[in-house]
Protein backbone atom coordinates (compact mmCIF):
# COMPACT_ATOMS: atom_id res chain seq x y z
CA UNK A 1 0.00 0.00 0.00
CA UNK A 2 1.64 3.48 -0.88
CA UNK A 3 2.20 6.08 1.55
CA UNK A 4 -0.88 8.05 0.64
CA UNK A 5 -3.02 5.47 0.32
CA UNK A 6 -1.94 4.32 4.08
CA UNK A 7 -2.49 7.72 5.39
CA UNK A 8 -6.21 7.50 3.54
CA UNK A 9 -7.17 4.47 5.39
CA UNK A 10 -6.07 5.41 8.62
CA UNK A 11 -8.01 9.04 8.67
CA UNK A 12 -10.83 6.82 6.95
CA UNK A 13 -10.48 4.61 10.32
CA UNK A 14 -9.94 7.41 12.76
CA UNK A 15 -13.31 9.10 11.43
CA UNK A 16 -15.04 5.29 11.56
CA UNK A 17 -13.80 5.15 15.68
CA UNK A 18 -14.96 8.89 16.25
CA UNK A 19 -18.10 7.90 14.94
CA UNK A 20 -18.55 5.27 17.34
CA UNK A 21 -17.29 6.97 20.19
CA UNK A 22 -19.22 10.18 19.55
CA UNK A 23 -22.02 9.48 20.84
CA UNK A 24 -21.33 6.52 23.31
CA UNK A 25 -20.94 6.92 27.42
CA UNK A 26 -20.31 4.03 28.93
CA UNK A 27 -22.55 4.23 31.46
CA UNK A 28 -25.22 3.79 28.85
CA UNK A 29 -24.67 -0.17 28.61
CA UNK A 30 -24.80 0.38 32.55
CA UNK A 31 -28.77 0.57 32.21
CA UNK A 32 -29.27 4.34 33.28
CA UNK A 33 -31.97 5.95 32.14
CA UNK A 34 -30.72 6.62 28.97
CA UNK A 35 -31.14 3.15 28.06
CA UNK A 36 -35.09 2.99 28.14
CA UNK A 37 -35.39 6.60 25.93
CA UNK A 38 -32.69 4.99 23.31
CA UNK A 39 -35.22 2.03 22.13
CA UNK A 40 -37.33 4.89 21.16
CA UNK A 41 -35.92 5.85 17.79
CA UNK A 42 -35.90 2.10 16.68
CA UNK A 43 -39.57 1.79 18.30
CA UNK A 44 -40.28 4.76 15.95
CA UNK A 45 -39.39 3.01 13.02
CA UNK A 46 -41.27 -0.01 13.57
CA UNK A 47 -43.40 -1.52 10.56
CA UNK A 48 -44.92 -3.44 13.15
CA UNK A 49 -43.95 -7.01 11.72
CA UNK A 50 -42.94 -9.48 14.87
CA UNK A 51 -39.61 -11.84 13.91
CA UNK A 52 -39.19 -14.87 16.77
CA UNK A 53 -35.72 -14.81 17.30
CA UNK A 54 -36.10 -17.94 19.77
CA UNK A 55 -35.80 -21.29 18.60
CA UNK A 56 -37.92 -23.60 20.68
CA UNK A 57 -35.88 -26.27 22.61
CA UNK A 58 -36.31 -29.75 24.33
CA UNK A 59 -33.67 -32.44 25.24
CA UNK A 60 -32.32 -33.10 21.81
CA UNK A 61 -31.60 -29.20 21.28
CA UNK A 62 -27.69 -29.16 21.08
CA UNK A 63 -25.85 -27.76 23.62
CA UNK A 64 -21.99 -26.73 24.49
CA UNK A 65 -20.93 -29.64 26.72
CA UNK A 66 -23.01 -32.04 24.45
CA UNK A 67 -26.35 -33.40 27.34
CA UNK A 68 -29.50 -32.37 27.64
CA UNK A 69 -30.49 -28.85 28.69
CA UNK A 70 -33.95 -29.89 29.43
CA UNK A 71 -35.49 -32.80 31.10
CA UNK A 72 -39.04 -33.33 31.38
CA UNK A 73 -41.48 -35.04 33.86
CA UNK A 74 -45.18 -35.01 33.91
CA UNK A 75 -45.78 -33.98 37.26
CA UNK A 76 -49.83 -33.75 36.49
CA UNK A 77 -51.74 -35.03 34.19
CA UNK A 78 -55.38 -35.12 32.75
CA UNK A 79 -55.84 -38.12 34.00
CA UNK A 80 -56.51 -38.66 37.06
CA UNK A 81 -55.93 -34.81 37.74
CA UNK A 82 -57.92 -32.36 35.66
CA UNK A 83 -55.25 -30.49 34.31
CA UNK A 84 -51.73 -31.10 32.56
CA UNK A 85 -48.00 -29.69 33.87
CA UNK A 86 -44.15 -30.66 33.57
CA UNK A 87 -41.41 -30.54 36.63
CA UNK A 88 -38.47 -29.21 34.51
CA UNK A 89 -34.92 -29.62 34.95
CA UNK A 90 -32.93 -26.77 33.39
CA UNK A 91 -29.34 -26.35 33.17
CA UNK A 92 -29.04 -22.42 32.94
CA UNK A 93 -27.36 -22.23 30.00
CA UNK A 94 -29.73 -23.86 26.94
CA UNK A 95 -31.96 -22.88 24.27
CA UNK A 96 -31.71 -19.86 23.31
CA UNK A 97 -30.49 -18.14 26.26
CA UNK A 98 -29.03 -15.39 28.57
CA UNK A 99 -25.61 -15.37 30.18
CA UNK A 100 -25.51 -12.68 32.79
CA UNK A 101 -22.00 -11.42 34.05
CA UNK A 102 -22.58 -13.38 36.99
CA UNK A 103 -22.10 -16.55 34.57
CA UNK A 104 -18.30 -15.40 34.29
CA UNK A 105 -17.76 -12.36 37.00
CA UNK A 106 -17.76 -13.62 40.72
CA UNK A 107 -20.33 -10.92 42.25
CA UNK A 108 -21.63 -10.22 38.64
CA UNK A 109 -25.08 -9.15 38.27
CA UNK A 110 -27.50 -11.97 37.81
CA UNK A 111 -30.01 -12.43 35.03
CA UNK A 112 -32.87 -11.09 37.10
CA UNK A 113 -31.37 -7.78 37.80
CA UNK A 114 -30.29 -7.07 34.70
CA UNK A 115 -31.43 -3.31 34.13
CA UNK A 116 -34.78 -3.49 31.96
CA UNK A 117 -34.16 -0.31 30.23
CA UNK A 118 -31.67 -2.63 28.07
CA UNK A 119 -34.03 -5.52 27.72
CA UNK A 120 -36.13 -3.31 24.97
CA UNK A 121 -33.36 -1.76 22.64
CA UNK A 122 -32.30 -1.02 19.25
CA UNK A 123 -30.45 -3.89 17.37
CA UNK A 124 -27.74 -3.71 15.35
CA UNK A 125 -26.65 -6.45 12.98
CA UNK A 126 -23.79 -7.89 12.09
CA UNK A 127 -23.60 -10.17 9.09
CA UNK A 128 -20.53 -12.20 8.77
CA UNK A 129 -22.39 -15.36 6.43
CA UNK A 130 -20.08 -15.09 3.89
CA UNK A 131 -17.20 -15.54 5.46
CA UNK A 132 -18.33 -18.18 7.99
CA UNK A 133 -19.67 -20.16 5.06
CA UNK A 134 -16.12 -20.62 4.50
CA UNK A 135 -14.97 -21.03 7.80
CA UNK A 136 -17.08 -22.11 10.40
CA UNK A 137 -14.99 -20.61 13.57
CA UNK A 138 -15.18 -17.48 11.55
CA UNK A 139 -15.35 -14.39 14.37
CA UNK A 140 -16.78 -10.99 13.96
CA UNK A 141 -14.03 -8.45 13.86
CA UNK A 142 -13.46 -5.06 14.57
CA UNK A 143 -13.32 -4.25 10.82
CA UNK A 144 -17.26 -5.60 10.79
CA UNK A 145 -18.54 -3.07 13.87
CA UNK A 146 -16.24 0.00 11.66
CA UNK A 147 -18.59 -1.24 8.86
CA UNK A 148 -21.60 -1.07 10.30
CA UNK A 149 -21.25 1.84 12.00
CA UNK A 150 -19.49 3.91 8.44
CA UNK A 151 -23.32 2.61 7.19
CA UNK A 152 -25.67 2.98 9.68
CA UNK A 153 -24.36 5.52 12.27
CA UNK A 154 -23.29 5.19 15.77
CA UNK A 155 -23.95 2.21 17.87
CA UNK A 156 -26.88 3.61 19.73
CA UNK A 157 -27.00 3.71 23.37
CA UNK A 158 -28.29 0.64 25.60
CA UNK A 159 -27.90 -1.45 22.28
CA UNK A 160 -27.73 -4.83 21.24
CA UNK A 161 -25.20 -5.83 18.65
CA UNK A 162 -25.82 -9.44 16.75
CA UNK A 163 -23.82 -11.61 15.07
CA UNK A 164 -26.02 -13.37 11.95
CA UNK A 165 -23.47 -16.14 10.70
CA UNK A 166 -25.85 -17.66 8.73
CA UNK A 167 -26.20 -20.22 11.60
CA UNK A 168 -30.10 -20.54 11.95
CA UNK A 169 -30.30 -22.30 8.79
CA UNK A 170 -28.03 -25.40 9.88
CA UNK A 171 -29.97 -25.71 13.19
CA UNK A 172 -31.01 -29.92 13.31
CA UNK A 173 -27.84 -30.73 11.13
CA UNK A 174 -24.65 -31.42 12.83
CA UNK A 175 -22.79 -29.04 11.57
CA UNK A 176 -24.40 -26.28 13.85
CA UNK A 177 -21.87 -27.58 16.47
CA UNK A 178 -19.43 -29.99 15.39
CA UNK A 179 -17.23 -30.51 12.29
CA UNK A 180 -17.49 -33.66 10.65
CA UNK A 181 -14.75 -35.10 13.07
CA UNK A 182 -16.81 -34.12 15.84
CA UNK A 183 -14.87 -30.83 17.24
CA UNK A 184 -16.50 -28.14 18.49
CA UNK A 185 -16.76 -25.04 15.58
CA UNK A 186 -19.00 -22.64 14.87
CA UNK A 187 -18.62 -18.58 14.83
CA UNK A 188 -18.32 -16.04 17.48
CA UNK A 189 -16.99 -12.81 18.45
CA UNK A 190 -13.58 -12.10 19.15
CA UNK A 191 -12.14 -9.89 21.89
CA UNK A 192 -11.23 -7.55 19.69
CA UNK A 193 -14.77 -6.90 18.27
CA UNK A 194 -15.72 -6.48 22.29
CA UNK A 195 -13.58 -4.38 23.77
CA UNK A 196 -14.19 -2.15 20.75
CA UNK A 197 -18.04 -2.35 21.49
CA UNK A 198 -16.97 -1.77 25.44
CA UNK A 199 -16.28 1.45 23.98
CA UNK A 200 -19.75 1.96 22.70
CA UNK A 201 -23.20 2.28 24.33
CA UNK A 202 -23.68 -1.42 23.48
CA UNK A 203 -25.24 -2.77 26.48
CA UNK A 204 -25.52 -6.69 25.20
CA UNK A 205 -24.01 -8.63 22.45
CA UNK A 206 -25.66 -11.71 20.69
CA UNK A 207 -24.72 -15.16 18.49
CA UNK A 208 -26.94 -17.34 16.24
CA UNK A 209 -24.56 -20.20 17.53
CA UNK A 210 -23.83 -21.96 20.77
CA UNK A 211 -21.58 -19.41 22.38
CA UNK A 212 -20.09 -15.83 22.37
CA UNK A 213 -16.75 -17.13 21.76
CA UNK A 214 -16.18 -19.16 18.57
CA UNK A 215 -16.07 -23.04 18.54
CA UNK A 216 -12.45 -23.34 18.47
CA UNK A 217 -11.71 -20.99 21.37
CA UNK A 218 -8.44 -22.03 23.71
CA UNK A 219 -9.57 -19.39 26.46
CA UNK A 220 -13.25 -18.14 26.36
CA UNK A 221 -11.59 -14.65 26.17
CA UNK A 222 -14.89 -13.10 24.99
CA UNK A 223 -16.52 -14.38 28.34
CA UNK A 224 -13.94 -13.36 30.87
CA UNK A 225 -13.88 -9.81 29.64
CA UNK A 226 -17.47 -8.95 28.02
CA UNK A 227 -19.32 -10.08 30.57
CA UNK A 228 -16.98 -9.19 33.95
CA UNK A 229 -17.18 -5.66 32.09
CA UNK A 230 -21.37 -5.55 33.30
CA UNK A 231 -22.66 -6.57 29.89
CA UNK A 232 -24.47 -9.93 28.87
CA UNK A 233 -24.77 -12.02 26.04
CA UNK A 234 -27.61 -13.97 24.01
CA UNK A 235 -26.61 -17.01 22.33
CA UNK A 236 -28.22 -19.46 20.15
CA UNK A 237 -30.59 -16.38 18.44
CA UNK A 238 -32.50 -17.66 15.09
CA UNK A 239 -34.20 -15.64 12.65
CA UNK A 240 -31.40 -12.68 12.44
CA UNK A 241 -31.59 -12.79 8.31
CA UNK A 242 -35.04 -12.13 8.45
CA UNK A 243 -34.01 -8.33 9.87
CA UNK A 244 -32.16 -5.49 8.69
CA UNK A 245 -28.75 -4.50 9.87
CA UNK A 246 -30.24 -1.30 11.84
CA UNK A 247 -33.64 -0.49 12.74
CA UNK A 248 -34.97 -3.17 14.49
CA UNK A 249 -36.28 -3.31 17.86
CA UNK A 250 -35.44 -6.13 20.01
CA UNK A 251 -37.29 -7.54 23.31
CA UNK A 252 -34.90 -9.85 25.45
CA UNK A 253 -37.67 -11.78 27.78
CA UNK A 254 -34.61 -12.48 30.44
CA UNK A 255 -35.55 -15.07 32.91
CA UNK A 256 -36.18 -13.45 36.08
CA UNK A 257 -35.44 -16.19 38.72
CA UNK A 258 -33.47 -14.47 41.86
CA UNK A 259 -29.80 -15.03 41.86
CA UNK A 260 -29.36 -16.65 38.20
CA UNK A 261 -26.61 -16.93 35.71
CA UNK A 262 -28.70 -16.60 33.12
CA UNK A 263 -31.24 -19.11 30.84
CA UNK A 264 -33.56 -19.66 28.19
CA UNK A 265 -34.99 -16.60 27.09
CA UNK A 266 -37.88 -15.37 24.50
CA UNK A 267 -36.31 -13.01 21.88
CA UNK A 268 -38.45 -11.42 19.79
CA UNK A 269 -37.78 -8.63 17.28
CA UNK A 270 -40.07 -5.86 15.52
CA UNK A 271 -39.56 -3.65 12.41
CA UNK B 1 -86.36 0.53 38.67
CA UNK B 2 -88.89 2.26 36.88
CA UNK B 3 -89.27 1.00 33.63
CA UNK B 4 -88.04 3.83 31.00
CA UNK B 5 -84.82 3.50 33.39
CA UNK B 6 -84.80 -0.55 32.34
CA UNK B 7 -84.91 0.22 28.77
CA UNK B 8 -82.39 3.27 28.85
CA UNK B 9 -79.98 0.71 30.70
CA UNK B 10 -80.68 -2.13 28.97
CA UNK B 11 -79.91 0.18 25.55
CA UNK B 12 -76.78 1.98 27.28
CA UNK B 13 -76.10 -1.96 27.97
CA UNK B 14 -76.42 -2.84 24.22
CA UNK B 15 -74.67 -0.03 22.72
CA UNK B 16 -71.52 -1.07 25.05
CA UNK B 17 -71.54 -4.83 23.31
CA UNK B 18 -72.29 -3.84 19.90
CA UNK B 19 -68.80 -1.16 20.43
CA UNK B 20 -67.09 -4.71 21.96
CA UNK B 21 -68.25 -6.17 18.97
CA UNK B 22 -67.36 -4.06 16.30
CA UNK B 23 -64.09 -4.42 15.91
CA UNK B 24 -63.71 -7.55 16.90
CA UNK B 25 -62.72 -10.75 14.93
CA UNK B 26 -62.61 -14.14 16.61
CA UNK B 27 -60.13 -14.72 14.30
CA UNK B 28 -57.79 -12.05 15.32
CA UNK B 29 -57.30 -14.14 19.10
CA UNK B 30 -55.85 -17.58 17.18
CA UNK B 31 -52.88 -14.80 15.64
CA UNK B 32 -53.97 -14.23 12.22
CA UNK B 33 -52.02 -11.44 10.61
CA UNK B 34 -53.92 -8.96 12.14
CA UNK B 35 -52.36 -9.88 15.38
CA UNK B 36 -49.34 -8.20 14.19
CA UNK B 37 -50.62 -5.11 12.36
CA UNK B 38 -52.73 -4.57 16.15
CA UNK B 39 -49.65 -3.98 18.25
CA UNK B 40 -49.08 -0.79 15.91
CA UNK B 41 -51.25 1.48 17.60
CA UNK B 42 -49.94 1.25 21.19
CA UNK B 43 -46.31 1.24 19.11
CA UNK B 44 -46.74 4.58 17.99
CA UNK B 45 -48.45 5.92 21.47
CA UNK B 46 -45.19 4.43 23.31
CA UNK B 47 -43.58 7.34 25.17
CA UNK B 48 -40.55 4.74 25.44
CA UNK B 49 -40.76 4.02 29.48
CA UNK B 50 -40.43 0.38 30.32
CA UNK B 51 -42.16 -1.39 33.53
CA UNK B 52 -41.42 -4.60 34.38
CA UNK B 53 -43.72 -7.06 35.03
CA UNK B 54 -42.60 -9.61 36.15
CA UNK B 55 -41.80 -10.62 39.93
CA UNK B 56 -38.08 -11.65 40.81
CA UNK B 57 -38.93 -15.74 42.06
CA UNK B 58 -36.88 -18.14 43.92
CA UNK B 59 -38.13 -21.42 46.14
CA UNK B 60 -39.74 -18.68 48.67
CA UNK B 61 -42.28 -16.91 46.14
CA UNK B 62 -45.81 -18.34 46.52
CA UNK B 63 -47.34 -20.83 44.86
CA UNK B 64 -50.80 -22.19 44.16
CA UNK B 65 -49.81 -25.55 45.99
CA UNK B 66 -47.70 -24.13 48.85
CA UNK B 67 -44.84 -25.67 47.69
CA UNK B 68 -41.55 -24.34 46.24
CA UNK B 69 -41.75 -23.45 42.62
CA UNK B 70 -38.17 -23.60 41.74
CA UNK B 71 -34.82 -25.02 43.22
CA UNK B 72 -31.66 -24.58 42.57
CA UNK B 73 -28.61 -26.85 42.73
CA UNK B 74 -24.38 -25.72 41.79
CA UNK B 75 -24.39 -27.50 39.12
CA UNK B 76 -20.73 -25.46 37.95
CA UNK B 77 -18.94 -23.04 40.37
CA UNK B 78 -15.87 -20.24 39.79
CA UNK B 79 -13.85 -22.80 42.10
CA UNK B 80 -12.60 -25.37 40.62
CA UNK B 81 -15.10 -24.65 37.31
CA UNK B 82 -14.10 -21.18 36.27
CA UNK B 83 -17.61 -19.92 35.92
CA UNK B 84 -21.02 -20.24 37.50
CA UNK B 85 -24.20 -22.04 36.36
CA UNK B 86 -27.19 -23.52 38.38
CA UNK B 87 -29.55 -26.55 37.41
CA UNK B 88 -32.96 -26.13 38.26
CA UNK B 89 -36.01 -27.65 39.31
CA UNK B 90 -39.11 -25.49 37.58
CA UNK B 91 -42.35 -26.83 38.45
CA UNK B 92 -43.27 -25.16 35.16
CA UNK B 93 -46.47 -22.81 36.89
CA UNK B 94 -44.57 -20.60 38.66
CA UNK B 95 -43.79 -16.86 39.37
CA UNK B 96 -45.02 -14.45 36.89
CA UNK B 97 -46.18 -17.38 34.58
CA UNK B 98 -47.77 -18.40 31.19
CA UNK B 99 -51.16 -20.72 31.02
CA UNK B 100 -51.17 -22.15 27.61
CA UNK B 101 -54.14 -23.63 26.47
CA UNK B 102 -52.55 -27.23 26.52
CA UNK B 103 -52.53 -26.78 30.35
CA UNK B 104 -55.88 -27.09 30.69
CA UNK B 105 -56.97 -28.63 27.55
CA UNK B 106 -56.12 -31.86 25.94
CA UNK B 107 -54.58 -31.42 22.74
CA UNK B 108 -54.21 -27.75 22.94
CA UNK B 109 -51.78 -25.16 21.81
CA UNK B 110 -48.29 -25.67 23.76
CA UNK B 111 -46.35 -22.58 25.17
CA UNK B 112 -44.38 -22.97 22.57
CA UNK B 113 -46.77 -22.52 19.81
CA UNK B 114 -48.65 -19.92 21.09
CA UNK B 115 -48.74 -16.94 17.83
CA UNK B 116 -45.85 -14.78 17.89
CA UNK B 117 -48.45 -11.94 16.91
CA UNK B 118 -50.03 -12.20 20.01
CA UNK B 119 -46.70 -11.67 22.54
CA UNK B 120 -46.41 -7.86 21.51
CA UNK B 121 -49.65 -6.36 22.20
CA UNK B 122 -51.68 -3.86 22.65
CA UNK B 123 -52.56 -4.42 26.98
CA UNK B 124 -56.22 -3.54 28.39
CA UNK B 125 -55.92 -3.00 32.41
CA UNK B 126 -59.20 -3.00 34.41
CA UNK B 127 -58.86 -2.31 37.77
CA UNK B 128 -60.61 -4.00 40.47
CA UNK B 129 -58.72 -2.72 43.14
CA UNK B 130 -61.35 -0.85 45.02
CA UNK B 131 -63.61 -3.67 45.33
CA UNK B 132 -60.59 -6.11 46.25
CA UNK B 133 -59.50 -4.24 49.21
CA UNK B 134 -62.96 -5.15 50.19
CA UNK B 135 -63.00 -8.16 48.98
CA UNK B 136 -59.82 -10.59 48.75
CA UNK B 137 -61.90 -13.03 46.16
CA UNK B 138 -63.06 -9.99 44.24
CA UNK B 139 -63.60 -10.87 40.56
CA UNK B 140 -63.50 -9.29 37.12
CA UNK B 141 -67.60 -8.41 36.21
CA UNK B 142 -69.14 -8.24 32.52
CA UNK B 143 -69.63 -4.40 33.95
CA UNK B 144 -65.97 -3.44 34.38
CA UNK B 145 -65.26 -4.60 30.62
CA UNK B 146 -68.57 -2.73 29.55
CA UNK B 147 -67.10 -0.05 31.65
CA UNK B 148 -63.40 0.25 30.03
CA UNK B 149 -64.93 -0.17 26.37
CA UNK B 150 -67.09 3.16 26.95
CA UNK B 151 -63.79 4.75 27.74
CA UNK B 152 -61.29 3.91 25.94
CA UNK B 153 -63.28 2.17 22.45
CA UNK B 154 -63.17 -1.36 21.71
CA UNK B 155 -61.09 -4.18 22.56
CA UNK B 156 -57.93 -4.00 20.35
CA UNK B 157 -57.25 -7.20 18.06
CA UNK B 158 -54.97 -9.69 19.98
CA UNK B 159 -54.41 -7.39 23.05
CA UNK B 160 -54.25 -8.94 26.20
CA UNK B 161 -56.61 -8.00 28.93
CA UNK B 162 -55.49 -7.61 32.76
CA UNK B 163 -57.09 -7.52 36.33
CA UNK B 164 -55.44 -4.89 38.38
CA UNK B 165 -56.54 -6.00 41.76
CA UNK B 166 -53.81 -4.28 43.30
CA UNK B 167 -52.22 -7.42 44.76
CA UNK B 168 -48.43 -6.00 43.76
CA UNK B 169 -48.81 -4.24 47.26
CA UNK B 170 -49.35 -7.31 49.06
CA UNK B 171 -46.05 -9.46 47.36
CA UNK B 172 -44.45 -11.03 50.24
CA UNK B 173 -46.97 -10.73 52.91
CA UNK B 174 -49.20 -14.23 53.54
CA UNK B 175 -52.28 -12.02 52.71
CA UNK B 176 -51.15 -12.29 48.66
CA UNK B 177 -52.17 -15.48 49.11
CA UNK B 178 -54.57 -16.67 51.84
CA UNK B 179 -57.04 -15.61 54.41
CA UNK B 180 -55.78 -15.44 57.82
CA UNK B 181 -56.71 -19.03 58.79
CA UNK B 182 -54.88 -20.09 55.59
CA UNK B 183 -57.93 -20.11 52.74
CA UNK B 184 -56.62 -19.38 49.76
CA UNK B 185 -57.75 -16.40 49.16
CA UNK B 186 -57.09 -13.62 45.91
CA UNK B 187 -59.18 -11.64 43.53
CA UNK B 188 -59.23 -13.24 39.81
CA UNK B 189 -61.83 -13.28 36.61
CA UNK B 190 -65.57 -14.28 36.34
CA UNK B 191 -66.56 -16.55 33.94
CA UNK B 192 -68.95 -14.43 32.87
CA UNK B 193 -65.92 -11.89 32.25
CA UNK B 194 -64.06 -14.05 30.10
CA UNK B 195 -66.81 -15.74 28.41
CA UNK B 196 -67.49 -11.63 26.59
CA UNK B 197 -63.87 -11.40 26.37
CA UNK B 198 -64.15 -14.41 24.65
CA UNK B 199 -66.50 -12.50 21.31
CA UNK B 200 -63.91 -10.22 21.55
CA UNK B 201 -60.27 -9.65 19.98
CA UNK B 202 -58.39 -10.35 23.07
CA UNK B 203 -55.69 -13.02 22.64
CA UNK B 204 -55.00 -13.40 26.63
CA UNK B 205 -55.67 -12.30 29.74
CA UNK B 206 -53.39 -11.25 32.71
CA UNK B 207 -53.92 -11.79 36.70
CA UNK B 208 -51.66 -9.78 38.86
CA UNK B 209 -52.42 -12.65 41.87
CA UNK B 210 -51.98 -17.10 41.70
CA UNK B 211 -54.34 -17.75 39.27
CA UNK B 212 -56.78 -16.89 36.42
CA UNK B 213 -59.67 -18.22 38.82
CA UNK B 214 -60.68 -16.36 41.98
CA UNK B 215 -59.03 -17.85 45.20
CA UNK B 216 -62.75 -19.46 46.29
CA UNK B 217 -63.19 -20.27 43.12
CA UNK B 218 -64.56 -24.24 43.38
CA UNK B 219 -64.33 -25.15 39.90
CA UNK B 220 -61.50 -23.37 37.86
CA UNK B 221 -64.68 -22.58 35.58
CA UNK B 222 -62.25 -19.83 33.59
CA UNK B 223 -59.04 -22.09 33.62
CA UNK B 224 -61.43 -24.60 31.89
CA UNK B 225 -63.25 -22.23 29.42
CA UNK B 226 -60.60 -19.45 28.61
CA UNK B 227 -57.76 -21.77 27.83
CA UNK B 228 -59.56 -24.65 25.95
CA UNK B 229 -60.76 -21.62 23.54
CA UNK B 230 -57.14 -21.14 22.57
CA UNK B 231 -56.39 -18.25 24.09
CA UNK B 232 -53.68 -18.07 26.73
CA UNK B 233 -53.44 -16.59 30.21
CA UNK B 234 -50.63 -14.90 32.39
CA UNK B 235 -50.91 -15.04 36.24
CA UNK B 236 -48.12 -13.56 38.73
CA UNK B 237 -48.14 -9.55 36.94
CA UNK B 238 -46.27 -7.17 38.67
CA UNK B 239 -46.56 -3.25 38.72
CA UNK B 240 -49.69 -2.79 36.75
CA UNK B 241 -50.70 0.61 38.85
CA UNK B 242 -47.76 2.11 36.69
CA UNK B 243 -49.84 2.19 33.49
CA UNK B 244 -52.44 3.86 32.46
CA UNK B 245 -55.35 1.76 31.52
CA UNK B 246 -55.39 2.14 27.80
CA UNK B 247 -52.21 2.70 25.71
CA UNK B 248 -49.63 0.76 26.96
CA UNK B 249 -47.63 -2.05 25.11
CA UNK B 250 -47.25 -5.18 26.47
CA UNK B 251 -44.08 -7.74 25.32
CA UNK B 252 -45.02 -11.56 26.78
CA UNK B 253 -41.72 -13.16 26.75
CA UNK B 254 -43.21 -17.21 27.06
CA UNK B 255 -40.95 -19.93 27.43
CA UNK B 256 -40.18 -21.78 24.32
CA UNK B 257 -39.48 -25.37 25.60
CA UNK B 258 -41.48 -27.41 23.21
CA UNK B 259 -44.94 -28.59 24.65
CA UNK B 260 -44.66 -27.16 27.77
CA UNK B 261 -48.10 -26.05 29.64
CA UNK B 262 -46.76 -23.05 30.48
CA UNK B 263 -43.57 -21.61 32.59
CA UNK B 264 -42.05 -18.63 33.42
CA UNK B 265 -41.99 -15.56 31.53
CA UNK B 266 -40.50 -12.51 30.89
CA UNK B 267 -43.30 -9.66 31.04
CA UNK B 268 -42.57 -6.11 30.03
CA UNK B 269 -44.85 -3.42 29.09
CA UNK B 270 -43.82 -0.27 27.50
CA UNK B 271 -46.00 3.13 27.06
Amino acid sequence: MCTACLIENVKSHMLSRRRLFSGAAATAAMGVAAGALSARPALAQAKGRVVDLTHAHDSDFPTFDGKPGILYEVDKNFDPDGYHLFKLTIFEHTGTHIDAPLHFAEGGTSVDALPVENLIAPLCILDISARAAEDPNAVVEPADIEAWVSAHGDIPAGACVAMNSGWTARIGDPSWRNLPDGTLAFPGFSKAATDLLAQTGAASIGVDTLSLDPGNSPDFAVHYSWLPSGRFGIEGLANLDQLPASGATIFIGAPKHRGGTGGPARILAMH
